[in-house]
C-alpha cells in the first residue's frame, strides 16, 4: 500500500511564506499585491467601503484609502493614494473598488495609471440587473481591455489569504479565517464565505478564499490555474454555477488535479433559473453534463455544500495513490453507525473488499470471537489494542483507505490509535460524543496529522472522496496509458482504426448516415437503397434469407422521425407484404425507399456524438426506451477520451444492470461499445461541420453491436476543426 | 396563515416535571423508575458494568450495586440489593443487567422476585451471534414471558431521560446530554447515542433516548406509544433497521403524528446484509417500501443521520399547519447560498410560490430595486429593516412556512428580525459564519423562540422537513376526508362500487382473472374463451370488427409468462392469419385459447396488490418495461389507503413526467387509476386465499384504462381476512 498522508497533514501550519513567495501567475498582483487602494472608502464600518476598509487594514502590506469627497485618513485621488503607498515601501498593485456600477469603469482606468495591476469590483447593478447595467459593464469591459488589468468581479464579497493577512471582504466573521491548506473558488461570494466558515468549523484553514462573482475578467479558470503551482493549497473546493468556458475549465481541472485533489459542488439540478439569472445573469448549464465532464477531468464531484467540506478539508490532510479501483475498511466500534457508513459508500459506488485471510487471523487475535470483521471489522467498545486493530486492517493488500468510526469513550486514545496505523494507508476518523469531548479529540487527531470529521455521515463521505479521488487519479492518469492503439476484444474496426471519413454540410439521409457508419467500422445490417418497386422486389429477394424479415424505411433526409410519419414496414417476408409496405409509402412522396435485413433481438442502446453548447464535442450513450429518455439516464464524456474511461461509461447509468443480461437479454460487449463511441467521437473532431450524430437504436446482439438506424445533423461551420464555440451567456441543455 | 410555533419554541427550557408525572404507559417503571439495581456492578469504571453503575449513580432516585462476588459498596443478592432501594424510599422498578449473555435469564428471574418490572439488558451474544447464543436468547425469552417484566435489549447501549436525571448508558459523555423535546428512538444503542449528541450540537435537549438493540421484548412500536402520551416530547427522531412488525409500526407511527412529528432514517438502502445481520440477527427488510408506507403513515422520511437530527430538532421547536400543498419561501442575504435552498427545496418537491402582488408591494418598498423578490427574495445585505421583509415574506397566503439566511454581520440582528415573524407562520434561520459569532446568533435565537440551523443546506432540509410534515398532516387528516363515497370523477365503477368479488385458492387462468377484474369495475377488452378452432373463428367475426385486430393467447393457468413460451399472437385480423396463430400454439397443449379484441395504444402501467411479508397488503403502481423494472421506480402503499393518497401514487414516480402526456403520449387519468388501485386492494383485503394481483399491462388509452393482462396467484389460508402474517425474522423482498 502506498501512503501519500505522511507528513502531508501539518501543511496547514506554515505555508504562509511559501504561498508569499510562489507569485508565478498573472494573479500575483490580486491575491499578493505589494501595497492596495480601497476606492470608495468609508469610515463607517457598516458601509462597505468601510467594512472593506478595516479588514485590509490589518494587510501585512501599505493600505491607502480613498474616497473623493475626502474625510479623515482619505485620499482624494488614486494618485494621492499611489504616493502614499510607494512611500509606505510598498507598491500600489491591487485597487478594491467600492463605488456604484456606474463609476467602476472610470475608477479602473485612473488606477490603472497609477500601476494598479489588478482590481476587486464588488458592486452589483451590471448586466445581470439589466437596464442602464448593460451600459455599465460594457464600459467595464472596455477599461480591463484598455488597461490590461486582472479584474476580479463585478458582483462579489472578494477574497482572503489569510496566511498574508489579507482580506479583501466586507464580511467582518472573515478576520477569524486561519491559514491552511484548502483553497475555496466559489462562484458566489456568499459561498465563498459560507465554505470557509464550514472548513473553519472543520478545523481547516485556508491557502486562498474566492468568489468569483460576475466572472468579467477572472473566473474560476484562471484561479485553478494559479492554484496549480500554489504551494501552500493541498486541495481545491470548487463551487461552480455556470461555465462560461466549457473546454477551458475541463483542462485547468485536468491541470489542477494532476497535483491536488479538486472537489466539487455543481448547483443548479432544478431550474430556477429567473433567480439564477438576477444572480448571474445566464442561465444555468446543464447540471448532469457538468458534473460528469468535470468528474472525468479528474474531480471529485460532491451533491452537497456541507460534504463539500468535509471531502476537500480530510483531501487536504490524506491522499491515497492512485488505484483503478480503490478499496475501502471500516472499523468501526458501533454497529448503529457502522451500517450507515457502509450504506454510504455502497450507494457512492466505493468498492469494500472483503479481508484477506492475513488480516483475518490478526483481527482474531485481537478481537472477541463475537463482532464482525470480515469488513466492516465491527470491534465493540474500542479496547487498548484498538491501534493494532487499525492497523491490521490499513495493512490489508485489498485495503487503500480505511473510515474508523467510535463514540468518544475515555478508554482509548482513538487518534493516537489511528495515527500508527498511517503508515499503511490512508486513515479517517470519525467521531461522535459531547462537544466537551469531540473537540480535544479533533484537536488530537489534528496534532498526530490523522484526518477527523465529526460523525457517521461525514466519515463515510470523506472516505469515499477519498476513494473516488484515487480512482480518478488512475483514470486520468495510469488509465490513459491504455491507448487506442491497444486494441479492445470485438472491436468493430479491426485491427486498426479506419480513416475517418468526411463529413460535409449537407441533408444526410439513413442510408447516407449509415455508410459513414460502415466506413467508421460500427456494423450496420445488409440493406440496399431500392429507387422503385422492382428493385425493391430484387432486395427482399436478396435479403430475406435464412429465415430473416426485412424492414422497408421512408428515405427522407428531411423526415427526422420516420416511424411518427407511417415511413417504417417492419417483419416483411413476402412479396405480398413488401407490396402492401410500397402503397403504405407511397402518399409520403417518391423518395428512394430502404429495404433493410432485421435484425436479431437483442438490447437496445442510444448513442451518439454532439457539440454540447458549453463544453464542446462529447459523446453520450443510454439505453433505448421512453422510461429512459423521461429518467434522462444517459452517460456522457468529452471527447477526445480515453478508451478506459469510455469502456466504463455505460456503467454510468441507473440502468446499468439491463447491460450485463438482465432477466435474459442480451449483453453488451462494453469494449466493442466503447470503439463505437470513440469513432463517433472522432468523427465528430475531425468534421467541423457535422453537428450530430445519433445511432438509435444501436442494438447489442448475441453476434455483436448493430446500428440499425442513424441520423446526422450538419451546419456549416467556419472555424477550424476541434475549436469549441464558446460563448458568453450559456444555456441549460438538459435536465 | 395559522401558525403552530407560537409559545412551542420554549418547550426545552423545562419539561421535566411534566415527564415524570406522566406515566401512563407500561414503560414508566424502564423510562420512569423509582428504584434501580445495577446487577453485574463493577468498581472500575472501564468495564462495562463499572461505567452503567457510575452513570446511574447520578439518578434521583435510590440504586443499588450487585455483584456476587462482593466488593466495596457491592450487595451480593437482587434481594439485598432491592431491600436497599426500599429502605432508600425508593421501590426497585428498574434492573439494569451487565452480565454476559448466559446469566441474563436467571438475572431476570431472580430480580422480579423482587417486584422489578423492567429490565436493561447490554450484552450481545444472544442469537445475532448464532451457536450457544440462540439457546441464551431462548431461556432469556422465557424468563421475561414468565416474570412479565418489560425487557429493553439485549445488545444495546442503553437509553437516558436526561429531565429525570436518569442515565443508563455506559458512554460516559451521556452526562452532558441536556432535557428538551426530542426523543430519539434508534434500532442501535450507538446511533442512539450519535443522534443524541447530534442534537446536542444543534442546542437541542432530549426527552428520552433509547437504543433498541435486538428488540426482544420493547421494540420502537412499544417506545412511540409511550411517547405518543409523553407530554415532555415535542418531535421523535426515529431510526430503524429491520422492521418486526410492520402494520403495528404503521399504526404506532399514525397514532404518534397525531400529536407529534416522526422523522425517520431507515438504514439498509444496500444489501450490506452479512454485516447486518450479525447485528440484529435479522436481514433487512425493503428500504423503498419501508419509507414509503412510513411516509403514508404521517413520518417526514429523510435520507442522511445528519438531516434527522436537523428536522427533528427544528420540528420540536415549530410545526406548520396541515395543508395540502405548503408554500416554502426563502429570504436570502446572499444569492450563492440562496440557490443552494432553492435547489434543494426543488429536489424535495417543496413547492416555491411565486409571492403575491401585495407582498410583492410591500417588499418593493423595503428592498432596493435591484434584487430578486419573487421569491427567493434576495435582500443583499440585510438591512435595519430586515425584520418587516421577513414579516411580509411570512406573511402572504402563499406562504406556509419561512427560510431565513444570511452571513453573520453586526448590522442587523438576525434572530430578534425573524422572532417577529413568527407570528404569521414558521420562520427558520440559517446562519453561516465564524463560530465566535454563530454560536452566540444560535444562543440569541433560542432565547427568541426562532428556530436556527447553521448552513445553507441544513436551512434547506429543515424546511422541507417543515413542509412535508404539514402536507402530511393534510393527507392523514383533511385527506382522508376525501371518502371513497366522493366517487372520483371518471371511476370505472361507475356511481357506487361494486361489492368485492371471491377469490378461492386455486389455478387461476387469464380469463378467469379478467373476470374478476369485471366484478371489480376495472375495464377489460371484449374476449371470448373458445374451446376449439370453430369458436375461435366465431369470436374472430364477432370481435375484429371496426378495423380492431385480435391478439389470440393461450389460456392456461400453469403458464404465467405467456410470450415467453410462444403463447401470445397479435395483430390477427384474418382467418388465415388466425389458423396460423392457432397452429402456433397447438404445441402448448390442448388448452382453451383466449381471442380478444386489442386495445388502441395508449400508456403502459404496471399495477397490482400484494401481501408484503413485513407489512401485510399493499398496492403498486409503476410504469410498463424492463428499464423501469431494472430501476425499481414503483410507488407503493399500504391499504386501506385514503382515495387522495392513492390519487398522489404515481406521482411519487420518477417517470411520472411519463404519466402527463409526454411527447404525446395518452396522459393516465389518476382519478380513475387511484379507483382500480382501491379496488385491487378492497379485493386483497376481503380474500385471505389471494397472495397476489397484478394487471400488466393496464394501459391508458384515449378512452380510460383498459386492463389488457392479469395474473391471480392464490395460496391457502387460515387466518381470518387482514390478519398480517409477521415473523420475527424478516427478508429483504426488493431493493
Amino acid at each position: 500500500m502506498t501512503a501519500l498522508s505522511d507528513g502531508e497533514a501539518t501543511v496547514d501550519a506554515a505555508p504562509a511564506r511559501e504561498h508569499q513567495q510562489a507569485g508565478t501567475t498573472d494573479l500575483q498582483a490580486l491575491f499578493a499585491p505589494r501595497g492596495v487602494l480601497v476606492v470608495g472608502a468609508s469610515a463607517d464600518p457598516d458601509k462597505l467601503g468601510g467594512a472593506m476598509a478595516r479588514a485590509l487594514s490589518a494587510a501585512p502590506v501599505p493600505v491607502a484609502l480613498v474616497n473623493s469627497r475626502g474625510g479623515p485618513g482619505m485620499h482624494t485621488t488614486a494618485a494621492e493614494a499611489a504616493d502614499h503607498v510607494r512611500r509606505g515601501g510598498g507598491s500600489p498593485d491591487l485597487a478594491v473598488v467600492c463605488v456604484p456600477a456606474p463609476a467602476c469603469a472610470d475608477v479602473v482606468e485612473a488606477c490603472a495609471e497609477q500601476g494598479v495591476s489588478a482590481v476587486l469590483v464588488c458592486a452589483g447593478g451590471f448586466s445581470e440587473a439589466g437596464g442602464d447595467g448593460v451600459e455599465h459593464e460594457r464600459t467595464l469591459r472596455q477599461a480591463v481591455a484598455r488597461t490590461g488589468v486582472r479584474l476580479l468581479g463585478p458582483n462579489t464579497s472578494g477574497f482572503f489569504v489569510p496566511a498574508a493577512g489579507l482580506r479583501a471582504s466586507f464580511v467582518p466573521g472573515a478576520a477569524h479565517l486561519r491559514p491552511g491548506g484548502v483553497a475555496v473558488v466559489a462562484a458566489s461570494g456568499g459561498l465563498n464565505h459560507a465554505l470557509a466558515f464550514g472548513l473553519a468549523r472543520h478545523g481547516s484553514g485556508l491557502s486562498l478564499g474566492v468568489g468569483i462573482g460576475s466572472g468579467l475578467d477572472v473566473t474560476a479558470v484562471d484561479v485553478l490555474e494559479h492554484l496549480a503551482a500554489d504551494p501552500g493549497t493541498r486541495a481545491v473546493a470548487l463551487h461552480l454555477e455556470t461555465v462560461p468556458d466549457g473546454p477551458a475549465l475541463l483542462a485547468a481541472v485536468r491541470r489542477t488535479t494532476r497535483r491536488l485533489p479538486v472537489v466539487v459542488l455543481v448547483v443548479g439540478r432544478h431550474d430556477v433559473s429567473g433567480f439564477a439569472a438576477s444572480h448571474t445573469g445566464a442561465l444555468a448549464t446543464s447540471w448532469r453534463t457538468t458534473r460528469a465532464l468535470l468528474r472525468q477531468a479528474g474531480a471529485v464531484v460532491v451533491d452537497r455544500e456541507d460534504d463539500l467540506v468535509t471531502a476537500a478539508a480530510v483531501l487536504a490532510q490524506t491522499r491515497s495513490a492512485a488505484r483503478p479501483r480503490p478499496g475501502a475498511a471500516l472499523v468501526t466500534a458501533q454497529a448503529g453507525p457502522g451500517l450507515v457508513v457502509a450504506d454510504v459508500l455502497h450507494e457512492a459506488g466505493v468498492h469494500v473488499p472483503e479481508l484477506g485471510s492475513t488480516t483475518r487471523a490478526t483481527l482474531g487475535d485481537l478481537l472477541p470471537p463475537l463482532t464482525y470483521q470480515l469488513n466492516p471489522v465491527d470491534t465493540g467498545r474500542p479496547g487498548p489494542r484498538h491501534g493494532e486493530v487499525v492497523a491490521a486492517v490499513a495493512g490489508d493488500p485489498a485495503v487503500d483507505v480505511v473510515a474508523v468510526y467510535a463514540l468518544t469513550e475515555p478508554v482509548v486514545d482513538l487518534p493516537a490509535a489511528v495515527a500508527a496505523a498511517r503508515a499503511a494507508c490512508p486513515v479517517v476518523l470519525g467521531l461522535d460524543g459531547p462537544s466537551d469531548e469531540v473537540v480535544p479529540a479533533l484537536e488530537a487527531a489534528r496534532s498526530a496529522g490523522v484526518p477527523a470529521v465529526v460523525g457517521a455521515q461525514a466519515l463515510a463521505r470523506a472516505t469515499a472522496a477519498v476513494a473516488e479521488d484515487a480512482a480518478l487519479r488512475w483514470a486520468t492518469t495510469r488509465g490513459a496509458e491504455t491507448s487506442r492503439a491497444s486494441g479492445a476484444p470485438g472491436s468493430p474496426a479491426g485491427d486498426g482504426p479506419a480513416p475517418v471519413p468526411t463529413v460535409a454540410h449537407g441533408a444526410w439521409d439513413e442510408a447516407a448516415a449509415k455508410e459513414v457508419l460502415d466506413a467508421l467500422g460500427v456494423t450496420t445490417p445488409p440493406r440496399q437503397l431500392c429507387h422503385d418497386r422492382s428493385a425493391a422486389h430484387a432486395a427482399l429477394d436478396a435479403l430475406a434469407t435464412g429465415g430473416r424479415a426485412v424492414v422497408v424505411k421512408v428515405s427522407d433526409a428531411t423526415i427526422v422521425h420516420k416511424s411518427d410519419v407511417g415511413g417504417v414496414h417492419v417483419g416483411i417476408r413476402d412479396h405480398e407484404a413488401l407490396d402492401v409496405a410500397l402503397d403504405a409509402l407511397a402518399p409520403l412522396g417518391r423518395q428512394p425507399c430502404l429495404v433493410e435485413q432485421m435484425a436479431p433481438g437483442g438490447t437496445d442502446l442510444v448513442v451518439g456524438a454532439r457539440r454540447d453548447p458549453v463544453f464542446g464535442p462529447v459523446v453520450l450513450v443510454g439505453l433505448g426506451g421512453t422510461a429512459t429518455e423521461v429518467l434522462a439516464d444517459v452517460a456522457i464524456a468529452a471527447v477526445p477520451a480515453t478508451r478506459a474511461w469510455l469502456e466504463g461509461l455505460p456503467e454510468e447509468l441507473r440502468s446499468a444492470a439491463l447491460l450485463h443480461g438482465h432477466r435474459g437479454a442480451v449483453p453488451v460487449d462494453t469494449a466493442a461499445l466503447a470503439v463505437v463511441l470513440e469513432r463517433l467521437g472522432d468523427l465528430l473532431l475531425a468534421n467541423p461541420d457535422l453537428a450530430e450524430i445519433e445511432i438509435n437504436p444501436l442494438r447489442a446482439t448475441a453476434a455483436g453491436l448493430v446500428a440499425l438506424d442513424a441520423v446526422v445533423l450538419t451546419q456549416p461551420h467556419a472555424s477550424p476543426p476541434d475549436e469549441p464555440r464558446t460563448r458568453t451567456g450559456t444555456r441549460r441543455n438538459d435536465t
